[in-house]
């Protein structure tokens, strides 16, 4: 079940994978089994029928802090005075060198520079002012870490017959609650009973997969526990500083599957407002609206019927598409995204055409793609994208190229017009995106509701440790 | 280049793949690189860099007659009495069990089952009324073979500084011709002079990435030249029992790239036909119409036009989807295409949808997209296949499964709608197939136009061999 | 230089290995390369080329404690508040379940099982007697740590520009001292020129491969500091119940190569003694004396010279053995060692054989030699055994089967002798043995010199704890 | 048991290996395996359940003719008007050339440039004077093969339930044959029952792992079919020049396995003699006789007996060398043999040693053994190698270098002792060999008896191709 969904949380992280299961109330050990590469190579029967229990944690990862070694993959365990503990976390810890220095200067040699392994040695020392005499508290340990950490992770940490979901209290990192449905197969045999149970997940699209239904955001600062007895909110750590949530606008963006819900919405709705959004705020006399496969879609969508022009498919995807060979001429090169995308040269010739992306990094694709319209005809290409500039980095998680290698830093839009070879370009406005993604949303408190837009404006929330800084 | 060309075609066979380059008129002996596997995987820069010469020829294949193994991969090369020969070819030799007999028995073995060994040393050996005082006759041993092997095939053979380009006369498999650009860098360096030269593939496809233009069809029976001098028609090889052409109609409704062009038209184009041509067939009151994506979607996006009815996305694909573990309980397993699939559930509540396929073959995956689309919210769900029952084997170069796996052979529509719990299921019709490929084609003989429906309707063209029959 | 030194080191282990190496005083991180396997296959030239610095340790391992994962390999590395510290040892820790808890109990998590992390760990906290205003003094946590675990290690430690080298305080694994010999090639260039250095190795077989010579032994309990400025012994921490070393008397018998220098004496002069011993302890009359190639080789000449009968080689060795095939019937499966070895008929052909092997474990293999030689002919076949029978586990670092897998404790010498069909069958005792490896040794204190015989009389050095009795 | 067979013959190649079996008289089909590698690479269990049959044929195979690719592996397999058939063989076709020349000639396209292929075709075809009402006569069709490729070549050929073992009529590479002896487990299951039957083997040393026993040769140009009904000679081809057999004698030198059985001597029987020769033709006055581990140990012992002096290991050799890694300086690469041997210092210093090696090819690694030994205190070092200066290439089967880089074509003896930095060096004589291999054999007419010494006098049994001459 966790591997099912592990499969379904694919996309925000392919370099590896783990799952640790426990046996129970009186397990000293896990079952662990993790691995470089995509879930399907990490994991096959036998694999999975070694981890062993009741429970688990799976992960899959994409590397931000730490390098891409075996050493980092998650879930991390650790073996502690009170048995094995076992982590997973997404995110990235704003002031993790601070932390760092902390747990070095205790007398704790770390193996590794990830921050999961700086979370377990964090959780393995009983804070202070935390008397323990019926064993580990590990609420009162996870609220403490929480306090020295304000930001960025969803967590779940698991010891024994209990794991804990955390998420900042800034809410930076999605985190949701499922419950897998009991079902009962009636005449067929045993292993068809599923027991009623519990699922969080950093994305609602497994669900689904595993015979769960979404029950609701974890609220930023909660700490949940879910065991045998079911679910509870054993703690909401809230910040001194409180204003609002800082929930990553980037999820909705580009990063979440478009089946996911946040907020009570789907993905899907929140970047099909962004559409309208657009083409309210940049519309355009043309023939036909079409994106570029397979990103873009939703909005293209939304511009499409704001705008009242038709949808089209412009471009078809090669699905075979592998690494880049070498090309003996700079001809050959410049025809490279022609290997990656055919133009669909009778829907094209003699249209006008604007063409919708979710967003522009380097900037290095749009420029062929356009070139591969016009060559199969098109009169114009006008470039709209459904999020505004991006700008600056991210040190909550979202892998962003350095300022340097963002376009957005180099030209402004018409230059950027000019230099891929458009006829006009216009992003989205940042008070019309986060203006898109409220339109639809429900089940969250509106008075807390607040979005990380870091890196489109640079208003880091919390502000930046000095180490960060540029 | 040929290689980038194979990157486009690799829709066509992801089994093995190979690439025989030579160089020229003095050349006794050809660079090859061949494996198993996706292009990207054999060849790297330095197999590249070791295929010498300015002519050459790839393959990428999918196995229908001989086993998966390595000896198997094309282009087959033999070394004659008048240096090496190499061969590729797409299709499947109907009356190959006569054409082995009479090879062995003139006291040739034959190490592989292939075809392309046997076309191979059917050209190794002068046929008795060819005279060659002069060197090889290849036009005439080729000649010699299609009288001797009537379909299936596109084939081409290379040798010394020749290609031959090779339609079989019913013209069954795709085979096309297009012209490389001569580009004159200006102030580059040498190697960006890109000289005027000619391609022939089997799908135009490819063209595009290597700076050519689609030309046009190469003729049912037609034998081309490919040299320095440009390409030549040396021959036109028409069968006695002449009518018309026999081309796999199969081609338009799933195998091809929607990018290709045949006949003149777009695959695209015929496939949007098909699903106008199904919503005048089959015509629905409802909310909306989508399709299983990637597959439908031009049909879909027809069946909306014709019909007025609204398109809107409807499923959501998880790209990373592998090979299926092991699921424990069969309540997972039945939750098993929510691994592939996520419903866009905010687009399907309360909806009643058209789902548009472009062909049903063993019907497994349609009725849990429906279940999962019913889960979603969905009232209704109408299925539409914009192609008619497939019923038949091919014996011509298309990997069909047997009679008894397909579901076309167990159940009428009424019945597969109950079987996968549509509210209704609706095949497109044999005419209105060959109607709507024909709808928007040029530069075509039309008197010598005509399908080959044998996998929709059993008449196969020319007949079948009896040791073939069923 | 550090992986020609594994090379030779490989014996060792061959599960798997590493290098650190530093970049000298300032050095905040280390050049780390690990991984599964052979040396040769680990470390490639660009592994090797990206390890830069002027000092490095190295190990080779095989697995006791932990298990066999890329996390146990060492060197294994901590991040402290004073920067990187590596660690290899070889040994294993006898009280590592008490340092453990510990360490545990102190708030540490330990993510291995592996006593090298242990050692981290242990050292990265400053015990409360050391004060440590200039930075960490690493001698004096190292005797902390030493007087924590009496046995059994021989260990690196390299901290910046410092290597510490440790030998327990029963000098129960072998460390011995070699000089880096100056080297000027004249004419040459300059990378040809080697400076004078010093190196420590577990066994003295590296050194001529890496231009170093044999200087001495690591005493039992001595701390060795070895930096740019040559080497020092800045400590020697005796142990409280002080009487004789306990030097792993197996090192002779079966583990070290046999042109190492233990105690000022080669191993290979050891077992030719061993041999000599047996044939005074054993004698008999025969025609020849030989040895299963190539183990006990040694030990076959000496019982040949003591004996005046004449060596002569009974088998020939197949160097391309690799694992296992199924073997369908029983007949066939006993003819299994007649994959392995071939019998050399006309040296056998009437002959009363004494063939020489080092040690018994499991039994196995020598029974089916037996039965080989006595088809080629022999008519007599007696085995004599150069190290007494292997009746007890270890528990400091040789990887010896549990109690009920050695032969020795289910059958005594002349029940082996009827099981495995030799016409006698002996032992030689661990008088003998205590005896024949002192024969020639030097350079040792005579006063301390003692030897750890665990494996074959059960006595522990120091006793064993109560978790390892049985 | 054919798998079993392989692995006793690794030594003769580890560059790729096959098995075919077959069904028997019926068998249209073969199973066949092959693979790169070595045999314990390419066979698991699962291939070796896959290969059916009662009779089979298999085949390990180091490159001399054609490239190192699967495609050149044996056995091989072709398809021809009467079934399979499988061909396997040692050694190399003279006049390959030719041959190739006639079979392309005829209209056959070869799809390799193995000496296989072209055997394999050259037997499909019956010759014009080959009448075959009956189904195919294959022993004409090998003799008349045999008459138009004199040599090299020992060759098995199966077809259906008969398999023809072959040898040329020069007897040129080995052949022999064994008897599989029947066995009764009595009360154990049928699978335990061993019929009696038949096998032959290029080397005897695999028989007594499959429980056979050793024959007799096959003679110089016989043809011997192998069957259910046991074996039989159907032929023998006798040369037209006959004069006498001319058996490779560098099988004896160097090639075979030691226990291996040639005209009724056991090859370690004829080392030893050529030690003993050797110490007749150049006697010495040391302390020792010694060789360099593995090979040369026999002779050694044939040195030491014969002169009186005592043999006694010098050299310890590290089993698990791979490859070279980069050795920054000069200094280090000149200790690089040190990383394959040890010296046993003990043994050494202070000695007079005589070094016995069995053959110098390159010469590359006899001078830093020699400094080895020097360093570790030999007062003189003497090599004696126990066959003559190897000066031309082979073009029957034994891979030697070119003659530019034999070193006894660049330096005399005496030259060459001077190079490698001996005291003094001295080859056995061609006659000395010739004298020493005949010593001890019998089983064979002496009259025929005969030897190629071609790669040591360049005299080329039946002369060489004009192609071929140098």
């Amino acid at each position: 079940m966790i591997c099912l969904g592990l499969v379904a949380l694919q996309h925000r992280g392919q370099e590896s994978a783990g799952i640790v299961t426990s046996l129970g109330k009186s397990s000293k050990n896990f079952s662990v089994h993790k691995g470089m590469g995509m879930i399907s190579n990490i994991f096959n029967d036998e694999a999975i029928r070694k981890l062993k229990g009741n429970l688990g944690i799976g992960h899959t990862r994409y590397s931000t802090a730490a390098a891409s070694e075996v050493v980092n993959c998650q879930p991390f365990v650790v073996h502690t005075a009170h048995g094995a503990l076992a982590i997973a976390h997404n995110g990235e810890l704003v002031n993790c060198e601070s932390l760092r220095r902390e747990v070095l200067e205790r007398g704790v040699g770390l193996s590794t520079h990830s921050d999961s392994e700086l979370i377990a040695q964090s959780l393995c020392c009983a804070p202070e002012d935390v008397s323990e005499h019926d064993g580990p508290n590990w609420p009162a340990r996870i609220r403490h870490f929480m306090t020295l950490a304000p930001l960025s992770y969803s967590l779940v940490v698991m010891h024994k017959d209990k794991i804990y979901a955390v998420r900042d209290s800034y809410g930076n990192r999605p985190l949701c609650l499922g419950k897998i449905v009991a079902y009962d197969a009636g005449h067929a045999n045993i292993q068809d009973q599923v027991a009623e149970g519990w699922v969080v997940s950093s994305e609602s699209c497994g669900f689904l997969s595993i015979g769960a239904r979404y029950v609701r955001e974890v609220e930023p600062g909660e700490i949940i526990e879910l065991s045998r007895n079911g679910y509870r909110t054993v703690d909401i750590v809230e910040r001194p500083d409180y204003k609002r949530m800082a929930f990553c606008i980037f999820e909705y963006v580009y990063f979440a599957r478009s089946d996911s819900m946040f907020e009570g919405q789907m993905v899907y709705s929140a970047r099909l407002q962004c559409g309208r959004q657009l083409a309210r705020e940049s519309p355009l006399d043309a023939d036909l609206v079409s994106s570029v496969p397979e990103s873009g879609t939703a909005a293209a969508h939304g511009y499409a019927r704001e705008s009242g022009l038709p949808f089209a498919e412009v471009l078809c995807k090669n699905r075979y598409v592998g690494r880049t060979f070498i090309q003996p001429s700079n001809h050959l090169r410049q025809l490279g995204v022609a290997k990656k995308f055919g133009a669909l040269a009778q829907n094209v010739e003699g249209k006008r055409i604007v063409l919708i992306d979710d967003s522009i990094v380097r900037g290095n694709t749009i420029g062929p793609i356009i070139k591969l319209l016009r060559d199969a005809g098109a009169t114009e290409v006008h470039i709209r994208i459904a999020s505004p500039p991006l700008q600056y980095p991210c040190y909550m998680g979202i892998n962003i190229p350095t300022r340097e290698e963002l376009i957005a830093n180099k030209l402004n839009a018409g230059q950027l017009a000019n230099h891929v070879g458009a006829d006009s370009l216009a992003y989205l406005s940042v008070e019309g995106l986060v203006t898109a993604v409220q339109m639809n949303k429900s089940h969250v408190n509106p008075v807390k509701s607040g979005y990380c837009t870091a890196c489109l404006t640079g208003e880091y929330p919390g502000g930046l440790p000095e180490e960060l800084s540029w």
